[in-house]
């Protein structure tokens, strides 16, 4: 067979960048769990109608069909999840009996988009999700919850400075609707085009909106406010708009970006950024984007929102807030220009050499003494020259090389576990005992490493 | 939305039940680093020529359609993985100019089939697999070290006993050669049936296969030899048949079943089994399986063996053994009867209790500082009575339950770090430090448990 060629869209990692995405993921759980979230998994596939529930993303489901199916039986009427909301929507109301409300949940999973493939946008990438949701009613306390979670999940990341911005569309509405405007809907629709058109185009869709002049002036200024804190309130009552709706979106997005600004972040800021609306209908109050330095033309990386009715079976609402991390979005990019990596392809911090064949249980028994100690341990595949051994360490980043005493007895004897170790980057050679020995904590896995320095640090 | 139901052959888990399933991935991903094996993800799809390769399993596979496809554009030309070897083998052709050889890796994803759902037979389930590939050449002691490092992942998980049964197709092959039969293919092929067929109908496609009623009392003689050692070599010869290949199959088998008696297993036993043959065609060398005590029907739960060309670009050939543990296949009908499960539904090990709204930035400092230490701590929902906020941990399972001090003041001032820990389960209640109590260690995480007592313990 040729050999094969990478399907557009579809990304696959080589070892060592698979453990710098192993080590983003595993913080995100962390940090998931470290504030009570439980861990989902849902199916890939959900029934189509279930898919379609939105107009606006039917373009982008993949259908599955049998091979084999029955003639004239089509398709198995599911398709491929195109991101986790909808899933999770329905596990809430087919598991509802069996959950506990509010129910925090963190969802990590591969998506799947039959869109047209290009930088930053794939047909399978992995999404890191969180959510609250509740019966009926769920307090405004948790749309905090929610931002501080994924900002301190994001904190320490090895990827360059991201920018969380955050809006709320109550503020968004209740302006409008205070300026007059007998929209307000279409209103944050013409808005949501700011950044693709100049201001001059976006004036004239306002005017088509029956906004005059001094409106519209309104609207982009609005639209400019943004701040660290939460002194965009002022900014936005000094455009002399007043409305109920606006004063409880300033109120919350001011809660919001003060409870922000008390924890300590590494390379993230969030800013109340009044710009942001998020093109999705269905957010109803607070609203997230994210941007990364440097690579904004990606989009935003992290994004969600409040969404009074995330789940209805007819008996109870579910509102949800929530948020979600293109992790493959966030890292496919970063990994390509060979900004992220790992120090090593293989988890192993120690490779025993072998002597020769026979005395492999030896070398086994040691690499096995190191293992029973968390030293994750490969044994050399054949008796080479230690020369040869130690490239064979060298080129897969194994920092360690053990030589087995030579000529020792039974490999259970205790003289056996002795040997030298070395450290094949500084040459250092030591003594040592397989059941004593360790190397520094540092070693101890794959380090991630930002060869290009995006951040000024190695993580 | 009415209540959804569930899709049958798509197994979902409630959250206390992921956290075994999490448990056991976390157990097998740890072994299998710390043996050296490189993790790797593959996407989901392939291209369908890849996925029929082999002829026998093309009923099975999903084919993927863009919804949106353009008129007569038909099928997106890719399926869904029906398992981790195919899109493993294509990963190293794919790839070989830049990984190293050989090249040890784990696999843990989901595969799908459009197979009919039965218990142990699931539409979407998640594999675990390891494989080492080389170039040109693969020593045998890597058939040691795949069963080695499968046997010590499956040692000490939280399920019934499990039975590694180990046999040979060289042993087989030599055998049946030896004995006199043209075809010693289609012997093994008769006799793979023998689980599903009495004596005399094996007797009889013997027959048809042109062997006498002597030579078939040998051959369900040989598949009669089970031994826990490498005994069974002697009960072959005593057949009197001999064949190099013969020699070199028992030679290879002695030594697997030899060494892995030398590793220390909890739950798990390893034995020869000459009845083993493993209908596909591409194993040439060790094969495996595993019977779950108890558990018999659903089939073999971890599989493999020895493959001389798991791929072939034309310029090299890529031997390989490998493993395949159906994890989903293992748990689900488990947690399904209610053998395995987790001592809560969330990872919080406290619930900070809220004396009254306006005190909630204390509730979360007092959170913050316990996360701070890696305890995982949510905060009350709401300031209901203490009793309430008593019975919503215990709904959830969370162990404790920290009351701030009433009336402190600044959320930051020292004495606002001290409180009274609650466990709920004792009723204990101990004054404490936010920045210094911890709970036992056993408390921190949710624990695995196995409430039919499969295994006479709790892991």
């Amino acid at each position: 067979m040729a050999r094969p060629t990478p399907l557009s869209g579809f990304p696959e990692l080589l070892p060592a960048d698979r453990f710098a995405e192993q080590h983003v993921l595993d913080h995100l759980r962390r940090t998931f769990e470290l504030h009570g979230f439980a861990p989902i998994e849902t199916r890939a596939v959900e029934p189509m109608d279930q898919l379609l529930r939105k107009g606006e993303i039917d373009k982008e489901v993949y259908v599955l069909r049998r091979l084999q199916a029955a003639e004239g039986e089509g398709d198995a009427g599911v398709g491929l999840h195109f991101d986790l909301t909808v899933p999770f929507a329905r596990y809430v109301l087919e598991h509802a009996g069996k959950l506990e409300f509010p129910f925090r949940r963190y969802q990590i999973q591969k998506v799947w988009r039959g869109e047209r493939p290009q930088e930053g946008r794939f047909r399978e990438f992995v999404q890191a999700d969180i959510d609250v949701v509740a019966k009926d009613e769920l307090p405004f306390h948790f749309d905090v919850e929610i931002a501080t979670v994924m900002a301190e999940a994001l904190s320490g990341l090895p990827v360059p400075p991201l920018r969380i911005q955050v809006n709320n569309r109550k503020l968004l509405e209740g302006f409008y609707r205070g300026l007059g405007a007998s929209d307000p809907a279409a209103i944050m629709r013409v808005m949501d085009k700011i950044d693709k058109l100049p201001a001059d185009a976006i004036r004239e869709l306002l005017a088509k909106e029956d906004l005059d002049a001094a409106q519209a002036d309104k609207c982009l200024a609005l639209a400019a406010i943004r701040t660290p804190d939460a002194s965009f309130a002022d900014q936005v009552r000094a455009l002399g708009v007043s409305d109920p709706l606006l004063d409880e979106g300033i109120e919350e997005l001011a809660q919001l970006v003060s409870a922000l600004s008390d924890v300590e972040l590494d390379g993230v800021t969030v800013t109340a950024d009044l710009r942001i609306a998020r093109g999705l209908d269905y957010y109803t109050g607070t609203v997230f984007e994210t941007e990364l330095e440097g690579f904004e033309s990606l989009g935003s990386i992290c994004s969600g929102g409040r969404y009074e009715k995330l789940a209805d079976d007819g008996r109870n609402v579910y509102p949800g807030v929530g948020i979600s991390l293109g992790v493959t979005r966030l890292l496919v990019p970063l990994i390509a220009r060979g900004h992220l990596t790992a120090s090593r392809s293989v988890p192993s911090a120690v490779l025993v050499a072998l002597i020769d064949e026979e005395s492999r249980p030896a070398s086994n028994a040691i690499a096995q003494r190191l293992r029973a100690r968390g030293i994750p341990t490969e044994v050399a595949a054949a008796p080479q020259k230690f020369g040869k051994q130690i490239r064979y360490a060298e080129r897969r980043g194994i920092p360690y090389v053990w030589f087995p005493a030579a000529g020792a007895g039974d490999p259970g004897a205790d003289e056996f576990q002795r040997g030298q170790v070395k450290d094949i980057r500084s040459g250092d050679q030591v003594y040592a005992d397989a059941g004593l020995w360790s190397p520094p904590p540092g070693d101890l896995r794959p380090a991630v490493i930002t060869p290009l320095d995006t951040r000024g640090a190695t993580s």
